[in-house]
């Protein structure tokens, strides 16, 4: 019934793994009236959804337009700015006969000098753009000056890997497969309709393959969307397209597992209003309403559209295109001197790295480096009032750059919302023999600033939470749908001796694939100022001296300032535990102890690939947990600036390896948090959320407790709260 | 100006470490007009207090008085119930001359199967109560039936260790120095005023020295309260008094630190009212009010007193003496059936271990096990509504004995409350190109069932927070004030070469000393029943054969089934990761997947002690972060039923040591959660909560994800609130 000249009608119904260009579909669109109307790029019109759409929610969302001045060094380019770079570049010499597709374009941020010595009020630093564009297979990496309006710098990159993909990769290569026969076969043969087909980009890794050396290739792999949205769970098994991204063809067919069932669509569907119909005997009462309530509105304001304060915090808050959400100059204020001390120069996540664990032709090359490949902020889809941020939160737009170099908006991409959550900040109770009856406790307030990216299948929730006390805490948490693989039995007793289980049955015909996620930060600590030292405070055991104390053992901390990178590379043991300082050696606190933060691990987890398996060589920055390196503005990806496809030739672990000076120096702190993900059956056919996180913990920081003068609630500052009017 | 005549007016304001008898001085004093009144056992006049007394609160708080009559087997003794069975010992012919002092008096539980046989409208199992009582250092075992008022069973305790202390024991123990001219003189000499000297009782620990060897032996030290209430703070170090606690005298006296000043008041206080006058230039805007609310009210409900309904959960909640907080028979109804499914039988921390890493004569000894030295319920004093537990919490007295064996009652002990922070319970998002642009979160809403104990100075927040999606975390959050030690120097810089710091100066004359925590749970699984077992999935790392994959390595998952105890001993290992699974080989999924939950360990810390050591011997459960065991009902507390100056010859240690079946067996699975604490100035006066945690998670508990039909958050269904009118 379909053959390659349906290519165009079903080439509207494909999925774009990642890159993709939003701006059509978001109504609240971004085009201030002072500056031109932000274009859209193309139209692709939705295909009949198989199943209904969602009913419309009411919302009142306080989302304020995002900065059309600049009024930071720091803030992102606007929509202005971003065109303007895209009118410089197309009269740049070089490019005038035809630009190259734009992979990357974002704000060259100022040395770091120039933006501490900035105050409010200084005439702004130079605005430049960072540019990465690919022609003929080579990656112009650009730095535009938008005040003289020419390109300041301009070089060829020579390391392996390329750019982020672009929107226009991903639809090249999405659409290859339509236009071959044995594509078209192979979905008939299946009994799949074509108009059913959803089909998805993994990236391909780094291999040392000989078909895939020298250019950029992606997989296509397809899935049966028929009877539900979540196509996901319905993987047309074995077949796997290597496409080469540029020439626009099939490098490479595999189309083994015709014989694997296409798993059920019952039971796979998630969408509110349509999955009601199948609920079964779920007697839990619904739960009454509950709501963080705010009735004389949050305690945080924004300046400026990015500059957050809050509490005893300021900070600088933007969405990037690669990382997401960044953190920049976050200080406290002394509760003693109630001057503003820096505690961050910039935070963000770096890199993540998914490798699955399943050594098959179709799997084997599923070791995404999410923020490298696809970008964890243009993946990050407006958020869900009342659902993915409370009432009272703030929203902020993604302003970034499609592939010709036009803006586009990321509507509602960051939200920042305060939190109680009816925890307790300190408390402390004297039994009631002593001279007075203490009861005294203080309540937990917060601020979080959060993000979601939807990398395809999956959701990454970051928040980076502020509390008074000066904790940072920084969680990650997981969600959406596992990456699963067709398997021919609906039960494990009928799994054949000799198969090997790359995961758990996790449904009829659906294996589980198991998988780790890595996520690396970028925490360029800046205690007090930038000259740090990195100080490994190693817990030790004590052997006690013959009569010295009835003790035999007891644990000593030795501190060990760390002079060389490679003095700071750390594994984490439980039976060999350090505290992990950064301190500023030349802020004593009254008593003589530096001024400093730690970072605090929560429950992670380690790579356990051979650190010579192309996918560990290309992430080998995941083996340790923490790494500290000289500051140097451009190591900001772990992983590399260039990470499709490339061979670990250029990543925190190479850099690394000049084990340079860190004591006293400007230094940046790396840390991973990681889990193993064995799925089962709850994660089925979404996931229940999994939650990491780490802290940045002042650590002689402050003179004392500087929330001791924290007042308790009474019950007459609280709100009256009525429930509201059904309408 | 004060000597030993003034014996009685100082022994008014000594401090009891914390064995009290808290009802005297409770305003909600719980005397049900059916029974007999409580007596008030003794009072203490409070002296005057050196400061402000805190301004009174208006709070509401929805307090339901504990059940008064039996509704379940496992509801705690009443008072009625520990009166009779005061009545019943003291005509019971061994104690009939004289009732040696109750040392402990709780509900001897009914055997598992009566309990789990048990349904609501069935007769009560016959009650008893489990009794110690200590006689000529000798202890007495007795279980007491409450329906014939005979004594069932009495048994004389053989092994090393005594009861926990009762509130005689430490007022014995702190009135006897004052009869001391020694002390006395060094009061004096220390230019302290007699009233202002207050005393704790540090349990003694065991370290195998004749002088204390056959006697009960407590510790005595001091602080000066001038100034403060938190005398913490200024402890008059090198004074430590060794006391037998059944002689009254003192049987050891150390007075070696003259020379080290009291370290200063200035800036110690920390109560609401008191500290205001000393705010520097703490100039952070308070924040607006915040409050989860719930105009509706709370969606759970508390049922005959102790069984908690929320949600898909339905649990038994009771206060104990010893654990503080007690969750029995957890169940979660199965979406699919509506069934009500067993995960946990009976869930609590057991004990704590928390070694002080200094091994000076007035510092060795300072291990103390918590909950079976002090008690987590004795200690567990009343909630402050608004801070220590939301709007809209319940509350939970607990009623426990006196060592006379009359009942008293700690009110407001436990909180109950539903919890909304903003938090995410699954989402995806689907990027606008697929068919539909999906958009689907859902918020996440919890119960926690809450208590804090303050042991002298630390406090410990515990945390049984209940999810929808199954999980439950058990969180355990410490707070409260250091344990220090002075010091003659007020910054490092003086301190000399050859002093040796156990722990970083945290105040002018104060040393943080360096601590661990260690907090045991019981756990005792029942997943869909009793007989379950327990499954090591042990990730490892697998090679790819030659020619099989571009992949080197991959990582597998291998089931291991625990035969016996010496399986199931595990130390956590970053790269030598499992999950750790409880399941029920004969409850299979639809798939075959057998239904489990895991435990999923968050950050964690091990004790670095030599395993000979006396204070690790006695606290050897803490050898493994996990040990499973048969279970056996006087299993119950992991350093042994009684741990006071034990050797460590009755504990999860030596249980395990046998080696027992446990598969396909019911098992008692036991996590030690732990942190290292090298204090910081910001510890200082009082601590910023610091939290652990660790998961209970269902794995192919359920045949989905269970709330996969989560409604989300509609405007229509919040609340509409205003500002409180200020009175």
């Amino acid at each position: 019934m379909a053959g390659p000249s349906s290519y165009l009608r079903f080439s509207l119904s494909i999925f774009f793994f990642s890159f993709v260009l939003f701006s059509i579909f978001i109504p609240s669109w971004y085009h201030p009236s002072n500056e031109p109307k932000l274009r859209p790029k193309r139209f692709f019109p939705t295909s009949k959804s198989p199943v209904v759409e969602e009913p419309p929610r009411i919302c009142k969302t306080k989302t304020r337009p995002s900065s059309q001045t600049i009024h930071h060094p720091l803030d992102p380019l606007t929509a202005q700015e971003i065109t303007r770079v895209g009118l410089i570049l197309r009269s740049y010499p070089p490019f005038e006969s035809s630009l190259p597709p734009i992979h990357s374009l974002s704000l060259h941020e100022p040395e770091k000098p120039e933006v501490l010595a900035w105050e409010k009020g200084d005439p702004l630093p130079p605005r430049r753009a960072f540019v990465l564009a690919l022609s003929s297979g080579r990656t112009h990496e650009l730095v535009v000056d938008l005040g003289s309006g020419r390109v300041e710098a301009h070089s060829i990159e020579s390391g392996s890997g390329f750019p982020p993909l672009t929107l226009d990769d991903l639809v090249a290569a999405l659409e290859v497969p339509f236009a071959s026969a044995e594509f078209n076969e192979s979905i008939l043969a299946r009994g799949v309709l074509l108009s059913d087909v959803k089909c998805i980009t993994p990236s391909s890794g780094w291999y040392g393959q000989a078909e895939e050396e020298k250019r950029r290739v992606i997989k296509v792999q397809c899935f049966d969307q028929e009877g539900t949205s979540n196509f996901y769970m319905r993987p047309l098994e074995g077949l796997t397209m290597t496409v080469d991204i540029d020439k626009r063809e099939i490098v490479k067919f595999l189309d083994s597992g015709r014989g694997i069932p296409i798993p059920k669509s019952a039971g796979t569907e998630y969408r509110y209003g349509s999955v009601e119909e199948e609920v079964g005997c779920d007697s839990a009462p619904p739960l009454k309403p509950i709501s963080m309530e705010q009735p004389g509105g949050p305690s945080f304001s924004v300046e400026d559209g990015h500059v957050v304060k809050w509490a005893n915090w300021e900070f600088h808050l933007k969405a990037d295109h690669r990382a997401g959400l960044v953190i920049s100059r976050a200080r406290v204020r002394d509760p003693e001197t109630g001057a503003l001390r820096s505690v961050m120069y910039k935070g963000f996540v770096s890199e993540l790295f998914v490798p699955y664990m399943d050594p098959d032709d179709g799997w084997y090359f599923k070791t995404y480096m999410d923020a490298g490949e696809f970008g964890m902020g243009v993946t990050a889809m407006s958020l869900v009032p009342l659902n993915d941020c409370p009432r009272n939160a703030y929203y902020m737009d993604g302003i970034f750059a499609s592939s010709d170099g036009t803006p586009y908006s990321q509507s509602n991409m960051i939200c920042l919302f305060e939190r109680y959550a009816g925890d307790i900040s300190w408390r402390h109770s004297e039994s009631p023999l002593t001279a007075s009856q203490i009861r005294e406790s203080r309540p937990k307030v917060t601020l979080v600033a959060r993000m979601a990216s939807s990398v395809g299948n999956y959701d990454y929730i970051f928040d980076w939470e502020f509390q008074t006390d000066g904790l940072i805490q920084v969680k990650a948490s997981l969600s959406g749908m596992l990456m699963v693989k067709g398997a021919p039995f609906e039960n494990t007793k009928n799994v054949p001796e000799d198969y090997e289980m790359t995961g758990p049955l996790v449904s009829e015909n659906v294996i589980g694939v198991i998988h780790d996620h890595f996520m690396t930060f970028h925490l360029d600590m800046d205690i007090d100022g930038s000259n740090n030292s990195f100080v490994n405070v190693r817990l030790e055991k004590e052997e006690t001296p013959p009569g010295r104390s009835p003790r035999k053992s007891y644990v000593k901390a030795r501190r060990l300032v760390a002079r060389t990178e490679g003095d700071a590379k750390i594994k984490l043991k439980l039976y060999e535990p350090s505290e992990f300082h950064v301190i500023n050696p030349s802020r004593l606190s009254r008593l003589g102890n530096p001024a400093g933060y730690k970072v605090v691990p929560g429950g992670n987890a380690a790579s356990l690939l051979d650190v010579d398996d192309p996918p560990q060589l290309r992430n080998a920055y995941t083996n340790n947990q923490i790494w500290v390196t000289p500051y140097n503005r451009s190591e900001q990806w772990a992983g590399g600036l260039l990470v499709y496809q490339s061979r670990g030739d250029n990543t925190l672990a190479t850099w690394s390896e000049r084990n340079r000076p860190i004591e006293d120096r400007d230094i940046v702190l790396w840390y991973t948090v990681g889990v193993h993900h064995i799925p089962c059956q709850e994660d089925f056919p979404v996931m229940p959320t999994v939650q990491l996180s780490f802290d940045l913990k002042p650590v002689n920081f402050f003179e004392s407790n500087p929330i001791l003068h924290a007042a308790p609630y009474f019950e007459k500052d609280l709100p009256v709260c009525t429930m509201a009017a059904s309408f």
